[in-house]
């Protein structure tokens, strides 16, 4: 329902609008309860964008603790007291697997969390599930031999290079409908 | 067009609508600025919702900073240059405990904010900060000895542990009432 | 003041008010679209104030994978097969470039977003890349020799000190205006 611009304001009423009153006009001293209601509405309509995000997000720090703690077992296993990381190849399988996960765990965040508020929670979601899949074979292949880390290391890869394609190209459609008042996403939905 | 709190309701108007119109009805020619209030307004209650979570990360990102000049300082004084990591027990505990901290960095990031967000923020930030100074111990004692580690670590990773519950049971919370419509936290509150 | 969904609309007004009424009143059976639209004004209106800092972290996201990558040529180039790190400078010196920028990356982000959200997210992007050059430059130096990686060092640490001051600012004007109910940045501007 969009209004001419150059249309002249609609006639106003002349009689009988005394009842309407009470329901329409806010007394200004009273707190504006519809505005409040509108604003928690919306506070709730972005947890809902982004409590899955969440719950990923949990999922991979409970992964990453797990991880350090093997560590510490295999510290007590392979009897490297701190604060050595060296000296026992198989400590140190344990110790890498663990150290290039940590590396990458601050990366996946930012893009899983751009990915999913920039372009679609639910792949965001998905694939980052994949990625914390990928990244647990990696460790206990990492664990075992140095060859059976890499191809859940390439599997891992692979799903945070989606993550970034996904979280670019929600950014860059998002400063084009922004900036150029173009949105490509919408356009391409339109059509399909 | 602030009121006098104290100032009388306004006199229902009895005929002739045409004054309340041109209060009530936006012409759509005309930018919304009650949305657009609406808007800030919402803004800046979740500015407030999160700028104690904004506070205790400034804090712990001041925390990792001394803990890397920390290093550099231990390099100098044990005459281990870069970049080498190893050498001199005494710099490689200070190194260690940096390595540390830095690996839990990003975790404990995580669930302070996840908690913070869809939990408690109060309770988030205190726990955040009993966090912050069990890995300042952790790292002073590290650097004069590995026993004088155990204590604070075991603390911060209790704290650590608290967040994460604290995080998965406002996440999941939040996941109940968005696809089961019901709201456990709510219903615990209200029984209270 | 919910409505059973089978019953029929309320008669409209009999006199004066009937084509108002279609315009304003909303039928509390049909979804609140005016609330909805208003609510994905809010959310764009937030993505549009954190697209650009969306944008630095792909791109610091991207700058840390390329080094991660680096690495893998290193160990190729070197001879230095996992889990192994040491043994070769040429190969630490790389190593020790990638795992210091990954020490300061969960800082940078941080205090990135802080400074963008409650500072200014045009000036937080800045230095942000700012940040992201100086790191480049660092890599590049430290994979030549030890010490051409300070001078680029200290300039990026400049960066992030005063990213960390940025956000310390932005954090403590909200603290004020939200506790205290005096904003001195909005005084600041008012003077100027």
């Amino acid at each position: 329902m969009r209004h001419d611009v150059t249309a002249p304001l609609p006639v106003p009423p002349v009689a009988g609008c005394r009842r309407k009153r009470v329901l329409w006009l806010r007394d200004p001293r009273v707190p504006d309860t519809r505005t409040t209601t509108s604003g928690r509405r919306v506070m709730a309509s972005m947890l809902d964008d982004c409590s899955l995000l969440a719950l990923v997000t949990i999922l991979s720090v409970l992964e990453q603790a797990y991880f350090s703690l093997q560590v510490i077992y295999a510290r007590r296993k392979f009897h490297v007291s701190p604060p050595r990381v060296s000296g026992n190849e198989d400590f140190e399988r344990v110790y890498r697997a663990q150290t290039n996960s940590t590396e990458y765990f601050s990366m996946f965040l930012g893009v899983l969390w751009i990915a999913g508020i920039f372009f679609s929670q639910g792949l965001a979601v998905c694939v980052g599930i994949l990625y914390l899949c990928g990244r647990y074979k990696y460790f206990k292949g990492y664990a075992e031999s140095a060859v059976k880390r890499l191809s859940p290391l390439y599997f891992s890869a692979k799903m945070l290079w989606i993550l970034i394609a996904m979280a670019s190209v929600g950014v860059l459609n998002q400063l084009s409908s922004q900036y150029l008042g173009y949105n490509p996403m919408m356009a391409v939905k339109s059509i399909l």
